[in-house]
């Protein structure tokens, strides 16, 4: 298996760089006769958007997908379809005094030495950009979940910006929109704009949290036990850029917790099993309960900032090095739409597999026959 | 896919459960000419074996590792090893009482709802002795890789049991396997000795966190965007039993951190690029960097606790449950060394992988021609 | 992908080898609750065991088939499935004198320089030994399609022995399990049993040409381009040992055929499309019309013979070889119930992606609402 | 896995129909630093390209390739490669006739009853249109080749159209491209000029076999047992538009043979063992023995042609159909530089499989030491 494809059988391929001349996504598998256009994605990749706030990198780009194949008169007919997104404003002339330095925490010298090729053009492969071409193949798995589960929904937002996590107690799903950071706390989000100000103006950048919640799932998803629905979800968001830590549900804090304290207790409701908590994140021995669930991240710092680090060219000199360029103060922010594009692929996939594997029939009951 | 394979070119794929006569592991994929043994392996399935403390379960199993093929005159002949171990103590009386309640926290609830099916010995394909079988495989891991790349050095160990950290200021490497804890700190293995032993007394359970290095990576190991080091390894780590969060190098705590803080800074040594710090944790975009690669989970509290919960039964009725039977009271003991099965086993893929696609030779180098 | 697994969720993967301690299939992503028993496998294999007459190799073995995992209380829980089968008769003193020597017409030359390993134990992993563990696996598949698609039915047969075909005037379905041969023509039965006894004695051996049918395919089978139904048939059966030519319906024929006489005419009937003829053996674009799919391969004349051939040892020296031990003289033969174990198989994992796919429901229908 | 998707390490996946915006192929796991462009692409293609004489469809297409990703300054990066090809003859109005009439012996029946879509212009996703994006892949494949097997040559042609068939002793490789049949014999280009002239006119079609050769395959390429060079070569041909057989070296023929007739004799040559024939197509075991590889396959009549023939419509009415528009009178003839192409995808796959699972280094060496 080559290494730009995720999913069993609803697969997406991602393809192109930061400053070649298109980038997109192939989509395969995806189940015949949905409906779904250009105009579906489009909505889901203009959240993502560059450059429309002070808060996210300055380069514009149109980002405008298109259909190259698999949709006939607004319905997919079961075969691949391309989604392809030109790049237009690829201003590559700011790279060039980077073209021959690494930027320290960057994968450009991880890419030099296992490739051989210096594509000094913003990242290359490397770049976030990639992950517009995750957004547009989530506005297909969207669609394909709307018409075969259509009580689910996925929620992605932030819960800490460097060292300012939410208050919980303010929670606020209303607020996710009305704010540059998709925070769902409205103080929060003031705050942190003022923070960030400071250190975009200070050329400084810093890390982020993200939550993404997917309600309704209905309970059986998952493949033990290497295509558990959790260890699906951990790839799927430890793959996007810059992520360092994935969790699901109580996560790192489980490993402070007694059995006791973890426990969901499980009660009867007419609509079957209810829990009294969510630790476990909606995922129990890798398959959903039915209960949301719950997967956390962390994402870094951006590595490309104004402030001078010490490193090296490609010489092996000793140098230092500034970043100048379009970047991201905190790259977390534009993680929300890609982490809601990857569980709806992920969960998508799942849905199909379990089809497959089990039917859409008989399952295991629990209550009177 | 299924779904019981990890693994790009060194393929395993676990069978087997808690309580049938065998589980097993068959490894494809492992390159010809290794040397390795029945016993070579056995050293692996010996440190985890469960039984040889009070801080593990009590169940005794021999846990032989039998060599049905792949291997010809003491040498991997590059053909599927099938390894199996007999289950020998499979005392399934013990779980009579749970055959018709779900355990809150367990994977029985979900499995009965995905598959119809109630395995009720001891937890079926969902008990944690799957991973005797990922040991075993490890085993042929680490008997390639001592080929390999004979410098590799791959080590777990534990750095949290419940709410109590390890003191890193006292590491010390020496200490891992002189305690039932593999914990790299004499203090803190004192103290997690009366703690564990007081809950164990309670019938409460307890989470842990585990660390996991490997030392003397080459750079260039990972395959982006959706097969990066990294990705494979959250996969890898969250797919065991229990697991609820997976970081790399920095993790979770790379949210707080700004971009200043966070660079590795790089300098130039004979053998190439040194850095001033490891927050990456030894990989940038998804690639080694040849510093330490490390990796930490959390897992969860065992859920089968002798502390009555609350739950229902396979009618539906609600109920209380306390779970007899010979459970670990802190499953993360266990997870160190299935935690370095599968480094090993994904590190060797990931060279392999590297081999394929881009050769032994030419690279980047950096330096003068 | 390593290489020793088929399938896309009904996953079979083989291991073990001619003279070693076991031979076995992990079968993953079986559908749950489905009966199956170890005696319902083993009448699969008693088919093809060899040593039942003269016509097939002298070699012994009880072939008697252990269910490791993944059926409990007599039905598949939807967890790996593993079949093991001990090796009981491995004479490999036998094989002494072609240690050092290739086989013309054998992969012990292939292997040797692909693996620098020589297992001269009876050919080790390229011997047709390792068919057992397919016709295990299609025990299962068939177990699996007896219960989702009770209506199909799967036969293998010879329909040519060297240059003697059978006369399809006296077609015979009823004959197949009355001969050795499983051929549906009694008087070519007769006639072929005094041919290959007479090719026995003189130390030669001969090729043969296999046709295997599934009736009751539902229509709709395949996924296009790259896992076509017939694709997927191609490959499974040119994966058999000595197999060297797959046809599906008109085959190589086909290239003499106009368009005129090729079509496979359609009419309506109350069940829906039904066909003149078929020529295109019940595959159109990669996908079941709903007639019999048929498949016929030709088997290449076992290689180790009696007969001198010239040939070279590990030392490169050029020598003569003769080859003892107990071969067939015609390796067609039990090919037969491998080619319906693969057909097994292969239509139930397309079953399997279907459903996944497209879904039990709404499917295109032909004719009025 | 979907299954627009081929290969194992060289991975392509094909996209798009024959009437859509586009379509083209995302290469994936290609080596660095290999030098192509477009233009090197295009050769293949121009070879490939519709309406270049009579004897193939009357569509015209500049079939011109864009690179969109994956090539930075003449060289690729090891990233995904993304080849576009727009279409531009797409005059599906020709296609208003059969919109909802089925085609005997076409694919528009099954693609309907799988998918419930009815994608009437011109085959949709199952027309032969999807090899352009093959051959365009397939150029990647060959400069991927030329670096790292320079000795190695891929080698296409015809050897059979309708029941005319070359004659051997005639056989000149030089004839190849100096006639529109691809074909290596003088007389049987001008004999099949008129027959096709004539079975054209008369509005019928006619089938016709491919005979693909590689010189210079290193020894050693293939994956046992499921992954075998034969095997992956038969589902690679088998996946090509209306091919209905696939053989390696003898082929069907193989099943006529004895033994001793069939065994390819080997000697020692300074280079390694040599042999007397190649009855075995240059694969034993699955391998490759450093012969020339042998592959031939039969492709069936084109099946839209203006003869009238028997069929139904979408309501079940029975009707006859004559297919207007552009149809190739011999599909057969633009399947020559597709076999071409699928060769060089799955040679370049193994021979990256082999590097990863073997190393370049140490193997089998026959010969004294």
């Amino acid at each position: 298996m080559s290494f730009n494809t995720f999913g069993h059988l609803f697969r997406v391929t991602t393809w192109g760089e930061s400053h070649g001349p298109a980038l997109g996504a192939t989509v395969d598998g995806c189940p015949p006769g949905v409906s779904v256009t250009a105009e579906d994605i489009q909505v889901w990749l203009d959240r993502r958007k560059p450059g429309q706030n002070k808060y996210t990198t300055q380069r514009r780009e149109a980002d405008e997908v298109e259909i190259l194949s698999g949709v006939f008169e607004g319905q997919t007919t079961g075969t691949p379809i391309q989604l392809m997104i030109r790049n237009t404003d690829q201003r590559s002339k700011d790279y060039g005094d980077i073209a021959r330095k690494f930027r320290p925490g960057h994968a450009d010298i991880t890419y030099f030495q296992k490739y051989g090729i210096r594509d000094y053009r913003g990242g290359g492969r490397s770049s976030a950009r990639e992950t517009a071409a995750r957004v547009a193949a989530g506005g297909v798995a969207r669609a394909a979940l709307a018409a075969l589960v259509p009580q689910m929904k996925i929620t992605g937002y932030m819960v800490q910006m460097g060292d300012r996590a939410i208050d919980r107690a303010r929670f606020d799903m209303a607020q996710v929109d009305r704010n540059p950071f998709w925070v769902p706390d409205a103080q929060a989000a003031e705050d942190w704009a003022s923070y960030l100000d400071e250190l975009r103006k200070s050329g400084n950048s810093v890390g982020a949290m993200i939550e993404c919640v997917a309600e309704g799932v209905p309970p059986g998803l998952g493949a033990p036990v290497y295509g558990k629905l959790d260890t699906d979800l951990a790839a799927g968001m430890m793959s996007i850029n810059a992520v360092k830590g994935v969790e699901i549900g109580e996560g790192m804090a489980a490993a402070a917790l007694t059995g006791e304290a973890n426990a969901d207790e499980i009660a009867m409701s007419q609509g079957g099993p209810i829990y009294s908590s969510n630790h476990a994140g909606g995922i129990l021995g890798g398959i959903s309960t039915g209960q949301p669930v719950v997967v956390r991240f962390a994402v870094k710092p951006t590595s490309s900032i104004l402030k001078p680090r010490r490193t090296i060219d490609l010489d092996g000199n000793e140098t230092e090095i500034v970043t100048k360029g379009r970047h991201d103060p905190c790259v977390g922010i534009r993680a929300v739409p890609v982490a809601e594009a990857m569980m709806a692929c992920i969960l998508l996939d799942h849905l199909l597999l379990h089809r497959g594997q089990v039917g859409e029939g008989p399952r295991g009951r629990i209550g009177p026959a």
